[in-house]
C-alpha cells in the first residue's frame, strides 16, 4: 500500500486533543510577564470564561499542573486524616480518587460500578446515606478509560436527597468539561475539576477546580499538608484586581485558553455540546456498522470518546499501532483493558468531517490487519448519522 | 518624546524570560500524544539533557507545575510531621521553604541571612550542627528576590563537615539552573529543584527535582500526604523504556525544552555560564556608572539578575512602570522591598547586545522620570565591560 504523508498527522485520543491553529499561534507569541496589564487582562477573561463553562458564579482556582493536580487539590483541601469519604468509581480514573484520598489519610468507602457502565444515581445515593460519617463524596463525570459518562445532575440530586446536604460533593470532569453541559452551582457540586488538554482545546499543563463557598470555608479551616495546591491561596490571588496567581502561572497556556474559549463562545456553548453529541452518535453508528461492540452503553452522554470491544481472538493493541502508520493516533485500553478495547477520541477541536476521516483510518487499519469488515460500511454509517438529523455540520 | 513601537517588546525579568524563536515555533507545532515514539524520544533526550545540566547521574523527576511545585515535591517527599529541618534563607524564596515545611508539620530551625547578602557557609554549617536532630536542610541558590547567589558547593561541604553526612540537603536552583554551574552529585545535594521559565528558556509550567538515591529511598519509606508530586511514582515512570510519566505531561513545554537544551549544548554549558557571568558584570558596571548602588554584592556569582537600590526620595515603583511605556519589562522589589529596589533580569535567552539595549531603556526611563543621571554613561560602561575582556559576543 502506498505510504501516506509521514508528516500529516491526526490526533483522535481522549486527551491530549488537537489544538486549533489560532491557539497554536498564540502559544508561539513572544513571552510576556504575568504582572503586566496585558497578561492580567487575559487571565481575567479566562477566569470569567471558565466560570461560564463550569456553570458557577463562585470561584475557579487554576493551577499549573495536569488534571490530576486539580483532583489532588480537592483531596488536599477537603480531606483531613481520619475523615470518612465515599468514592463512587466507574473506572480507572475513579479509582484514582480512592488512591489519593488514602494517601491523605482518609477512610475510603468505595462504591464501584462495573467498568463500561454508568453509576446508578439511586444506588450511589443510598450507599452514601448508609455511610453516616461521610464528609466528602468523590465521583467521576466522563470516565476516560471507558467512555461512560455519569449523570452528574442526577447523582448530586440523589446523594443530597438520601444523605442530606451536609456532605461535600466533588466531581472529576477532566475529559467532559467543555464537551458536555456542566452546572456546578445549580446541580450542587462543591468542586468540579478539569484540565486544559481535553475539550478546552489547549495543551496539557493547566488545571482547574471550581469551589463552592462552603468548600472554600472547609479549606480555610486548616492549611496543613499543602502549599502549591492550596485553594484559599489561589482564590485570594484570583479575586484581586487585577487578578493574580500565587506563583508563576502556566502563562502561555492561559493565553492560549483565552483564544480557545473565544472559539467556544463564538460557536456557543449549546452548539459545542450539541456537536459533541452528534460526533459520539456517528462514531457509535460507525462502530456498529463495522460489526464491533461498544464497551459502554450507546448513550448520548458519551461525548468525549467511544470505547470499542476488540473481537475475541484479536490482539487489540495492534489496532492503534496500525493506525499510527497512517499518522493517526487513537488510544488503546489501559491496565486490564489493554488489548481488549480501543478508544476513539472525538473531543474538542473535532468536527463531523474529522470523524469521517477517523473512521476511514480505522477501516483501513482493520482491513490491513486482516480483521473482517466491510470497507466503507463505517464511514457510510457515520455520514448517514450526520445527515439524518440535518446537514448542519459543526465547527 | 516620539512613542516607540507599541508591539515591539523586550522582557528583562528574572523569570519568565524570553524564549528563542526556534522554541516558540516548536510550541506551536500540532499536538502529538505522549504515548508515541516521537514524544517518548523527545522526553528521553530531555531527561538525559537535564541530568547534564543538574550534574547528576541519578534521577531527575519532572512535574507539570511551576517551580514552587518542585520545591513542594522535595518537602512532601522528604519531610514527615514532627521532623526537624533547617531552612537557611537569604530572601523571600528561602522563606518559602519554611512556609512549606511548616505546612507539612516540620519543626523548622530558621537560619536567616540579611537580604541582599549570601549565606556564610561556615555559619550555616555550624547552625545545622547545633540542631542535632536535623533531618533535612533547605537552601536557596539564586535568591530571585535579591539577586544574591549562594555558594552551593561550599554550603554543602560545610554542612557535611560540621553536621555529618546523614542530613539530606535540598537546594532551590529555580533561577540559576542553566545560568550557573550545578554539580548536584559532586557537591552532595540530595535534591536540586528548578523550573522551566528561567535560564532554560522555555515558558513556565514544567519543573524538575534531581533526586539522590538516598533521598529516593527516604521518599519510598512513606507514601502518605502526596500523590501528584510523588517522587517514586515519577522516577519509576521516567526509568521505563521508553520513558513515561504517571500523568499527562506538559507535553508542548517538554518538546520546547528539547529544542532549548539543544541550543544550550550547541553553545556549550561552559559558554552559557561564562556568558551569564559577563552579562552580570556589565549590568553591574552600568548601574555603578549611573551612580546607583547595588543591592547585592558585586560578585560574579550574580548571574541571573542585578538588583539595584532606588535612591532615597524616589518612588522606585515608577521605574518599571516607566520602562513599560517602551515595551520593556523589568521587575520591581517584592514585599517590603517594593519601591526600594528594582531588578534587571539577564538570564537565559539574553546576549551582550541585549544588555546594552536594556541599559539604554533604563537610562531613558530615569531621564524621563527626572532622576539625575548622565545619559549614555550606563551603556558606555556596559560596552567597556564587554570589550575589556575581548569581543567574543555571546549567543
Amino acid at each position: 500500500m502506498t505510504p501516506l504523508h509521514p508528516r500529516k498527522v491526526h490526533l483522535f485520543t481522549p486527551g491530549p486533543t488537537p489544538v486549533p491553529d489560532e491557539v497554536l499561534r498564540e502559544l508561539s507569541a513572544p513571552i510576556i510577564h504575568h504582572r503586566t496589564p496585558q497578561w492580567q487582562e487575559a487571565f481575567g477573561e479566562v477566569l470569567t470564561g471558565l466560570k461560564r463553562v463550569f456553570g458557577t458564579e463562585h470561584d475557579v482556582a487554576t493551577f499549573a499542573s495536569s488534571g490530576s493536580g486539580a483532583m489532588e487539590s480537592a483531596v488536599a483541601n477537603l480531606v483531613r486524616p481520619g475523615d470518612e469519604v465515599v468514592v463512587a468509581a466507574h473506572g480507572r480514573f475513579g479509582m484514582r480518587w480512592s488512591q489519593m484520598a488514602e494517601r491523605y489519610g482518609a477512610t475510603v468507602h468505595l462504591h464501584e460500578t462495573e467498568r463500561g457502565q454508568r453509576p446508578d444515581p439511586d444506588e450511589v445515593g443510598a450507599f452514601v446515606a448508609s455511610k453516616r460519617n461521610t464528609r466528602v463524596v468523590f465521583c467521576t463525570h466522563s470516565e476516560t478509560s471507558t467512555g461512560a459518562v455519569s449523570d452528574a445532575q442526577a447523582l448530586a440530586a440523589s446523594i443530597k436527597a438520601q444523605a442530606g446536604d451536609d456532605v461535600l460533593l466533588v466531581l472529576d470532569a477532566i475529559s467532559s468539561l467543555g464537551a458536555a453541559e456542566m452546572q456546578a452551582d445549580a446541580w450542587g457540586w462543591d468542586s468540579v475539576v478539569a484540565g486544559s488538554q481535553k475539550a478546552l482545546m489547549v495543551p496539557p499543563g493547566l488545571a482547574f477546580a471550581s469551589i463552592s463557598p462552603r468548600a472554600l470555608e472547609r479549606a480555610r479551616e486548616t492549611t496543613s499538608g499543602r502549599w502549591y495546591l492550596d485553594w484559599p491561596k489561589a482564590v485570594d490571588a484570583h479575586r484581586k484586581t487585577p487578578p493574580s496567581t500565587p506563583v508563576t502561572p502556566a502563562l502561555t497556556i492561559v493565553l492560549g485558553l483565552r483564544v480557545a474559549l473565544g472559539i467556544m463562545f463564538e460557536e456557543g456553548l449549546e452548539g459545542v455540546f450539541t456537536r459533541h453529541v452528534r460526533l459520539g452518535r456517528a462514531a457509535r453508528a460507525a462502530v456498529d456498522a463495522l460489526g464491533f461492540e461498544l464497551f459502554s452503553p450507546d448513550h448520548d452522554s458519551s461525548v468525549a470518546l467511544t470505547a470499542v470491544r476488540v473481537p475475541e481472538g484479536v490482539d487489540g493493541t495492534k489496532i492503534p499501532s496500525k493506525l499510527k502508520e497512517y499518522g493517526v493516533t487513537i488510544a488503546g485500553g489501559q491496565d486490564d483493558l489493554k488489548g481488549k478495547i480501543f478508544r476513539l477520541g472525538h473531543c474538542g477541536w473535532v468536527n463531523e468531517l474529522d470523524v469521517v476521516l477517523m473512521i476511514g483510518a480505522l477501516e483501513r487499519g482493520l482491513v490491513e490487519l486482516g480483521i473482517e469488515i466491510e470497507p466503507g460500511a463505517g464511514v457510510a454509517a457515520a455520514q448517514r448519522s450526520f445527515l439524518a438529523t440535518g446537514v448542519e455540520v459543526g465547527a
